[in-house]
């Protein structure tokens, strides 16, 4: 049509006034387009031609048959810019109404949404608008449209000022018409409000169907705020000279007896996974690396069955040679930690506004530097408080969650470090406090009253490291290894592992780890 | 010694002209010190009172007693803007020669050396300079001295400016007196000149004594090496917005077949060992996230004991959907290692300097942008070289070398991309090429003729996935959730998996993987 109409322009400008050549031109164009449509409706209807045909469809499976030119624009970019533009957009169709001759849709990529139009004229046939309405939810579609502003902003979709005036839809893939959860049910904010939709999707459902699941803007968000967690915590480190290194997951032997460790069927024979990567860390420190860290997949063989544990999860590992004390390393962590913090609060507002919409939460408070607590005085607030706690007892969960609230009733601060816990309760190879020897140089950081991080100067001096793992009646014979390592010198050190799910969960004030582990395991979950 | 000095200057003082007074002082002290030091050494020749005694010894082992305000030089920053300093540093004793009543040792910190040097003296006793002899090897030590200028270069040193004159030394951490190796014979050029000592320590020693090997100047260079590939890669993909995930290695189900997978006892079943994170990419990429990488372990229960095959190694893997054709992917992954390479170049070239002075080998050479080969352009080339070799047949590895050799010799690269595999030769869910049958979309990436990478663009549409899996005898059951994760609409995408020690042996080349991976595992060996 649109060619048949510069003919006819062409034809009109010979020999006449180009304002009356125009206007005839014009008016020609108008007839034949009005003949020509209703010779198309006509064979519509006769003989069912369809005058949109090549408009929409089901594209053909793509396997790359061409280098389309076509640029594409994302729907976070469609805006005023565009107005009265014809563009190409790919997104999911997230919800559609068809209203007589007329089909609403919006389209969704990633975090945004933008409305699309699409009503029976003269060039949309009705089959098209019918092929439209009848897209299943979540089919990833192209969408050729005209670009248009709206007399008042769309409230429901996240490109408020501008509507798209579909031209063309062609289905890339299509989503099954039955879903197991609805993207909006499983993005609905938590808290109900009166007349409101009561509909949410329970954490196993979401979990059995986590393809579904991470397309909510909720979740879109968590995991681009976990990973912020890995490059803020990385570009600290590698600002202070750290080398990052990779420790291996596959292990000959359980380094503290071997409760709670997976076994691998191994060729011939069998090797463990490994539940921390502090052996491998601590020897890359006694071959002289001085600093470095690791981000990996750890493994827990435990039986838990919380909010909070996992059976695979990823480590945030450090450790580090000292000079003289292990405060330098402490001291290093927490300054490592806050500048996390600090860039997820400057590099990811938006991000968390999002989660927040939907899991409301107090923002995470911390201060700078820190805030360092000695164990005695946890005891005595406990104590305050009315717990009855013996001064060499580790803290129960409950008496971490209490103390996080005193703590942040006192200090202001979701975040701090609690240092030198009573020797007894730690592991064989912590250093003990040099004044008391009921303490130990080690220390557990909590967020919002959990623990995210354990660490410990740890025992540098294989005699020494010996004879505590005897005092733990522990077979020599079995860490061998580990004690071997220190044989030929090893500068002081200390360390830690810091939960990467637990710092996402807790940052965002999120009540279950599940939530910021893309694919959890735990002792009844091992798929998808 | 000092303190009396103060209390005769400061009696001195009193009641006397300034300048009278202080050249009083100075010679009462000069007349007491030299008493004092006459009267010492008589004491230690009559009773072997030792004058140089708190100078020097075995320090207590460190728990961090105290917080030392003391300032410590690196060894790299010793230099002439230290001269006639007192400065305080930290090393290993890498060796040491004592000489009649003299005492040289080189003190090593990670790459850099200083020449320290101790001779019998008013200060220095006998006894302290026998102490410093009998240090062994190894030990980490704190080290106190006057930066001195040296007539001439000393050419044994990285310091060559700058010697240090001791005046007290530490043991923080003593090795054993028997090394299992030498780091010495370990750093010794591969390369026998005449003349030299021929002594090298092979693979296994060094291996078994990781600890000691990772010492040696080369290791310290390669491991940082290989963090900044890491780091590069994780640039480069960030710049394109990728985003990051982490993938479970605890998986239910083996998706190609269950060859290959280790086993893992999970609580009272069972699960395997992800041999690569491709089904979690692809979720993701189903989940919107639509640009995701990973780097993470990767597990192959492949008994192959050769010089590139490991059973645990870091996968840098990634997935990308695409607009049109899977070569948008392809493109992005080869800009990207092209800037992994030009980054290694302009960032590590000490590092690389450093290798190469152990292990020489030619500079790796790349194109920008990168070659791009067809399978069937490289099969013409490997036939013009005399080989015999079918359309649809793979390469064998020889082959790949061969074809790497002829590929760098006519278009001067040792790194490009052989693009269109037989579709025979590559699994079920690679994309058939639209045009030819007996191809594929898919890909491999070589450096100096050796897999880097394998990748593809994979089926995204379910039922033509299960018809290919038919295809391949795959019982459908078994690789249902991979299946399913189709079902709910899924952009065409493409990726692919790269291994990250393979990336560093050969660039550096290299002759084995486990000169590249800190802690290798192989299917001999899981320790240490």
């Amino acid at each position: 049509m649109t060619s048949d109409k510069n003919i006819a322009e062409t034809t009109g400008e010979q020999g006449k006034s180009k304002k009356a050549a125009k206007k005839e031109a014009k008016e020609a164009a108008k007839a034949a387009k009005k003949e020509e449509k209703k010779a198309a409706v006509d064979v519509a209807q006769a003989e069912e031609v369809d005058y949109s045909a090549g408009c929409y469809g089901n594209a053909v499976m793509n396997q790359s048959q061409e280098k389309l030119e076509r640029s594409i624009i994302r729907v976070e970019d469609i805006g005023l810019s565009h107005i009265e533009s014809k563009i190409w957009t790919r997104g999911r169709l997230h919800t559609s109404r068809a209203k007589g001759k007329q089909c609403f849709f919006l389209l969704r990529q990633q975090q945004s949404t933008v409305q699309c139009l699409l009503a029976v004229s003269e060039s949309i046939s009705k089959a098209f608008v019918k092929f439209t309405a009848g897209i299943t939810k979540e089919s990833v579609i192209d969408v050729e449209g005209i670009v248009r502003s709206v007399p008042q902003k769309i409230e429901g979709a996240t490109q408020q000022d501008v509507e798209l005036h579909v031209t063309q839809v062609w289905v890339v893939s299509a989503a099954e018409p039955r879903l197991p959860l609805q993207i909006e049910d499983a993005s609905r904010p938590e808290e109900e409000k009166e007349g409101e939709l009561a509909i949410r999707v329970n954490q196993e459902t979401r979990l059995d169907n986590r393809v579904l699941d991470l397309r909510t803007p909720t979740n879109q968000a968590i995991f681009r705020i976990q990973a912020a967690v890995c490059r803020l915590f990385r570009e600290a480190l590698d600002q202070r000279k750290f080398v990052e290194i990779h420790t291996p997951k596959i292990i000959s032997a359980a380094s503290e007896g071997g409760a709670n460790v997976f076994t691998v069927s191994y060729f011939k024979g069998s090797a463990y996974l490994a539940q921390s990567p502090q052996l491998y860390k601590q020897m890359a420190i006694a071959a002289d690396f001085e600093k470095v860290y690791t981000i990996g997949a750890v493994f827990r063989a435990e039986d838990s069955n919380t909010h909070r544990h996992l059976t695979e999860f990823v480590g945030l590992d450090l450790e580090m040679a000292f000079h003289s004390h292990y405060h330098e390393v402490l001291d290093t962590i927490g300054s490592v930690l806050t500048e996390v913090f600090r860039g997820l609060q400057n590099q990811c507002m938006q991000e968390i506004a999002t989660v927040n919409r939907q899991f409301p939460s107090e923002p995470f408070t911390f201060l700078d530097p820190p805030l360092r607590l000695e164990f005695p005085e946890g005891v005595e607030m406990l104590r305050q408080a009315g717990e009855q706690i013996g001064d060499e007892d580790d803290l129960s969960t409950p008496m971490e969650k209490l103390l996080g609230r005193l703590v942040k009733a006192k200090y202001g601060t979701d975040f701090y470090i609690l240092d030198k816990y009573p020797l007894a309760v730690r592991p064989f190879y912590t250093m003990p406090d040099p004044k008391n020897k009921k303490y130990s140089n080690s220390y557990d950081i909590f967020m919002r009253g959990e623990e995210i991080m354990s660490g410990a100067q740890r025992i540098h001096d294989p005699e020494f490291l010996s004879e505590r793992a005897r005092h733990h009646n522990i077979d020599l014979s079995k860490i061998k290894a580990y004690i071997d390592s220190f044989r030929y010198g090893c500068p002081p050190h200390a360390g830690g592992g810091i939960g990467m799910e637990r710092v996402a969960m807790l940052f965002l004030g999120l009540d279950n780890i599940r939530k910021t582990s893309m694919f959890p395991r735990d002792p009844k979950r091992i798929t998808p």
